[in-house]
């Protein structure tokens, strides 16, 4: 009776494969609740259906692969023509969608998703990728620093700015604005985009250095049009875009628009990846926005404020930086033919004593970013950019913090603040 | 040392309140987890913050005004300087935003907010509301009854108009497309939507009836002005949205463009909504539509396919319906400002027999959507329409449906095919 579900199937190339954690409503089978979630994330209803034609219910059904009870894990293949080319809303309120709230089941959780080749393709992915970025940046063989002016909100225009100067020529690569800071009455937009990057290109000529900053554009779509216009007027060469709460309908379109790299910040994912048996793993959220054009994400930091597992993270990033190009439906791999790689950001309560646990585990391409970590450094933002830049010295040279403290006071004091 | 704790603090008229429930991880205090949400959504991060003013982190500072140890739910009041007015993503990023990751935070869910009189008039609210959907309609005096083409993806554009066709002939006000209907290969948009709009034109000829069409435009958001664009010339008179999908930034967009009326789909909401501890409420998240211009808000039809108890569906349907005008802060009562009402659509897993309960519990301002309900009625479409129809006639007259069912053969099979 179980219509979809035939696990001698094997999935197609062309097929997208969704992989679920399920737990059914008590007396309930997994194989039952496979089968009505199949049917319900594609060309199915509680009712029997009477419009569908016969070869047409054939060619589009979903196949219910693999059910393994004990984990209560189901892999799903779908016909990828039950999908629009380069719509991820469409795509998720299939496979994302109304199965979430069927009664049948207790919890449901996204855990990965397998796009084919044409859907792949389908979606621009990063404009610039780590190549780009660290091409603006002229950095190559470090991991970037960046900071978050803080507090999130409540500096007005000139404080935020002299953080923002101070953050630079102490040593920051970038500069960004918190995830709930756009336009405040005491700190507008349309001031604070042109002051901050006036206080870059000051920076920029003091150090020699290549500089970035992230003006955070999230807001309705029209706005966030004005506030590219005004980034890209005043000279600006990044954009920073809340995922989540500006919503992915948004972010296709000013990938298409934008010119400029995009940073994407994850607020409100954990009410969605936080719980393990429900919503979407953060692994699946990351290929998103990989596939959305997101140049540098946040996808945690391991040792910090935040939650998420050491193993979780490095696998996020190995899947947002893979070069994978073809690869098994089965081992659930995606290709991503060629696409650009987004960069991980580790970020959440980060300081410099962790800087070499966090390379250790997540290599070079990352930015790493500290806020509360660079400004409430006892002697002030500058010395806490510095401290921050030796501590990434220090562990591309394999010196111990410590050891590399003896001569830079700015990383001796962190330590001593901080620990590590 | 819990400096934003204050159970002595009364709210202000002109402040934000989030109500939150709590879980905190093992051996913290909720008290301890409550001050901690109320800086991280606001002006705070882990390390302490040098670059705030005193003066003005005395007035931006949240204030946990109430914990209830036993229920685990808090109330947080907020000066609204932090938010931008008329921008609900950086609302979002900021009072559902990263506190969702905090590795302090077992479980967190928003459960409910209260935007002061300068927020909610930033925001544009439903254009249409339910008068004028029902002034579009023409029905002033019985619920509105919708359907959902079904299957919802897999029939080709003729197809489809047949079952809409006959949908409206059969007594339908709308019909609509499913969330995870957009343009398919086999069912094109710009193929679609003058087909269903020719076919509504007939079927307002041959009933003297109005009828209403909910093309589904999601998608990203260049597509989605090309889709509105493809509507409006088409002769349409309604969009849909899947919400969560495509997102609050682009839907923002959306209602400032649009002359046409909103119907909004929830696809995904469960993954916030379903755990009970953790995401946010489908109340607050019926809100959130309510001031962002939803004009008919999928929450549920009590007695279906979906989750959702009756007591949270009413409150949900009576909030996005209230006319509250100004309320006491304490009571957590949200006034509206005389902003337009947002019509309750029930879908899910409707058919005839359930019509009498759902009036019952939620009124004669709803849209009651059946898809299955409709297109899998035994003598077809036509029929099924009739028997939903025959339904709200009986309720509407306080007549059994049983006793209508006498001199209503359309309604009589419905019953024997589905009960009560």
């Amino acid at each position: 009776m179980n219509k979809y579900v035939d696990l001698k199937y094997k999935p197609k190339e062309d097929e997208l494969i969704a992989k679920y954690f399920v737990e059914p409503i008590n007396g309930k089978s997994l194989e039952e609740i496979a089968n009505h979630i199949a049917g319900e994330s594609s060309i199915d209803t509680w009712s029997s259906i009477t419009t569908l034609s016969e070869s047409m219910r054939k060619r589009l059904m979903p196949h219910v692969y693999k059910i393994d009870d004990k984990k209560k894990i189901i892999e799903i293949a779908y016909n990828s023509e039950l999908f629009e080319e380069g719509n991820m809303s469409q795509i998720l309120s299939a496979i994302a969608g109304n199965i979430y709230g069927m009664s049948l089941v207790k919890n449901l959780r996204l855990l990965d998703f397998i796009l084919p080749e044409n859907m792949v393709k389908s979606f621009q992915g990063p404009q610039f990728g780590i190549k780009g970025v660290r091409k603006i940046l002229n950095v190559y063989d470090r991991p970037l620093v960046g900071t978050i002016v803080k507090p999130k909100v409540g500096l007005n225009v000139k404080e935020h700015t002299d953080v923002g100067y101070k953050s630079w020529i102490g040593g920051c690569d970038a500069v960004k604005d918190d995830e709930n800071l756009t336009s405040m009455k005491f700190n507008k937009f349309e001031e604070r985009i042109p002051s901050m990057l006036n206080a870059m290109d000051k920076a920029i000529n003091e150090t020699g250095e290549k500089k970035v900053y992230f003006p955070n554009i999230t807001g309705p779509y029209d706005k966030m049009v004005e506030r590219y216009d005004c980034v890209v007027e005043s000279g600006g060469n990044y954009i920073m875009y809340d995922i989540l709460t500006a919503g992915f309908g948004a972010l296709q379109g000013i990938r298409k628009m934008s010119k400029l790299p995009i940073h994407g910040h994850r607020a409100m994912h954990g009410a969605l990846t936080r719980n393990k048996k429900m919503g979407m793993s953060m692994l699946a959220l990351a290929k998103i926005s990989r596939l959305l054009g997101i140049d540098t994400l946040h996808i945690g930091a391991i040792f910090g404020k935040m939650e998420g597992s050491e193993s979780e993270i490095v696998e996020i990033e190995n899947e947002i930086e893979s070069e994978t190009k073809r690869a098994s439906r089965i081992a659930l791999k995606q290709p991503w033919y060629r696409m650009k790689k987004t960069m991980a950001v580790a970020s959440g309560g980060v300081y410099p004593g962790v800087v070499p646990k966090i390379i250790n585990s997540m290599g070079n391409d990352i930015v790493i970013q500290a806020g509360g970590g660079i400004s409430a450094h006892k002697n002030g933002i500058v010395d806490g950019s510095k401290a921050m830049r030796q501590a990434i010295e220090a562990s591309m040279q394999n010196i111990s913090l410590n050891d590399y403290a003896k001569k830079h006071k700015e990383l001796k004091i962190a330590l001593e603040q901080w620990g590590e």
